[in-house]
């Protein structure tokens, strides 16, 4: 496998830089001293539409041809990445249909809708959501955009980092959530080719430690349909796109367990003031988990995103 | 009266700016689309310790003379002030006795314990206190410090609009909560001198309108003693230092109803994942609430802090 060089990541920056915002980075030195290590915390939960998935879901379609925009886009998603790609289509001022299935929690559907895209509904099981996917395309021949296992996808998450790279310089380490891959993959090329010193981590519940495993193994890993983590949206697996360039520049898989990711979204949520999804504390966890790793380190944290219903987390 | 001089103003940012962080201005564009004007939030709920009150704390104990930081210092406080000054004594390694009812909350007790202050409990009647205070400054000549009726704490309080001034140019307004009138008083005499166009609205709660009945009646107003509101922080009344500044400088005072608090503290969590204070969404509710006269506008507000208990304030 060759890797997207440094002009391909470039290309995605200046294409989708119009459309998302260069968030902000964060600092707390109370978490400084808890970690024994200088955090900066990249915080894609003020990206729009609460997370880091708008800038792939963007770059997927800034790069669609003319022909492919007319007749529209459709994924499969209940979470992010459907948001993503409504809130991108309707900047682009395409059709774009949403794979969901019928359980997915009313608040997800209405923020979907109000981006004005039209939902699909299918069963529960995964087979159910793939043949609705085929049926549209087939049908309608719509244009479809992975969550994670797409190159666009993947070089237009990559800008997340390459933004955190140039506002700050030397990082020793940049930790990053791993689900499907794609935001983790996106920031191991920005590193390799801006900050070639930088190591990149990724941060996986134990619970769903596929991505771990699947470095192990040297090949793709996936979940015991049982398995589940309050970072439901890390549950799923690698791709073939996005696994290669992992082995490649991922240097180590950093697993936390399920008390580590919530208590470090309360650490957050109530000392840094600033709402982060369980799947973005994953990252959080593992450094204070990996101290010794990160000791005295200048390190970075891709903070995916803050959707979340903040009100049944609290009850729970 | 005759009000603080620019220089002043100029003096305070300057003795404080080692000690106080320079908050970021966020923006929300579904927010603008919501208030029908270009909203700029001032997240002093970023500061240290959580909350404006940092700002005047520290001012005040960097205007003390050397003798008087020798004896050490006093305030009375069972909120964020108690921690500002416990936090600005640290940093200027002076003793800080703070007086308490024994009714506080234990959360807010171990945070001036974790700044190293020592608290002297009293009981629960505003006699108790004020009698606790006296006995301290009588046998250990401590210095008192009042969270909101002090020369020196308003003009450490001004430095949070001299910053949204600075970054943000032209404001037409900005909307700052009232309470004490500690903040109100500062950010009026910021606007005054370096942004003369700009209007200051206060934001107080309906349901405490002390501030809003002083500016009709020409006199200090208090509040019933049986008044609450979920902005408790807002119920105390003005001062003879800074009723004459608001008097002089601040146009108007926005009056917003509890449940209107509560949906604009409730937006800004979910919607701009950022944890705000009951108090600091006064500002915003606000802002909503008094569109009319802000329509088109570009307005700034004070996010004054971001100290609250999440799980207790999402289970009820």
């Amino acid at each position: 496998m060759s890797l997207p060089d440094q002009k391909q990541l470039l290309t995605a920056r200046k294409r989708i830089a119009p459309y998302v915002h260069n968030t902000p980075v964060l600092t707390s030195s109370t978490f400084d001293t808890l970690a024994g290590a200088q955090v900066y915390f990249k915080c894609d939960n003020f990206q729009r539409m609460g997370a880091f998935k708008m800038r792939g879901a963007m770059h997927a379609l800034a790069c669609l041809s003319q022909d492919q925009l007319d007749k529209g886009v459709v994924t499969h998603s209940s979470g992010n990445f459907a948001q993503a790609v409504a809130l991108a289509a309707r900047i682009k001022q395409v059709k774009a249909k949403i794979v969901m299935p019928e359980t997915a929690p009313a608040v997800k559907i209405e923020a979907v809708k109000g981006y004005g895209a039209e939902i699909v509904f299918c069963g529960p099981a995964p087979q159910d959501r793939e043949d609705a996917v085929e049926q549209l395309i087939k049908k309608e021949d719509l244009t479809f955009v992975h969550p994670s296992n797409d190159l666009e996808v993947i070089l237009g998450n990559s800008t997340c980092a390459q933004e955190l790279i140039e506002e700050v310089q030397d990082l020793d380490a940049i930790v990053c959530p791993v689900g499907g891959g794609g935001i983790l993959a996106g920031t191991a090329l920005a590193a390799h080719w801006f900050s070639p010193n930088t190591k990149v981590f990724g941060a996986e519940p134990q619970a769903v430690d596929d991505a771990y495993r699947s470095l192990q193994s040297g090949k793709i890993e996936i979940n015991p349909p049982s398995a589940t983590s309050i970072a439901d949206g890390l549950r799923t697996h690698l791709g073939d796109i996005n696994f290669p360039i992992i082995q490649k520049l991922v240097s180590d898989i950093f697993c936390v367990d399920e008390q580590e990711i919530t208590d470090a979204m309360w650490w957050v949520w109530q000392r840094m003031k600033i709402i982060i999804e369980p799947s973005s504390a994953v990252g959080v966890a593992a450094i204070l988990r990996y101290k010794e790793e990160l000791k005295g380190k200048k390190v970075g944290v891709i903070i995916t995103g803050g959707n979340v219903d903040i009100r049944s987390l609290a009850r729970s």
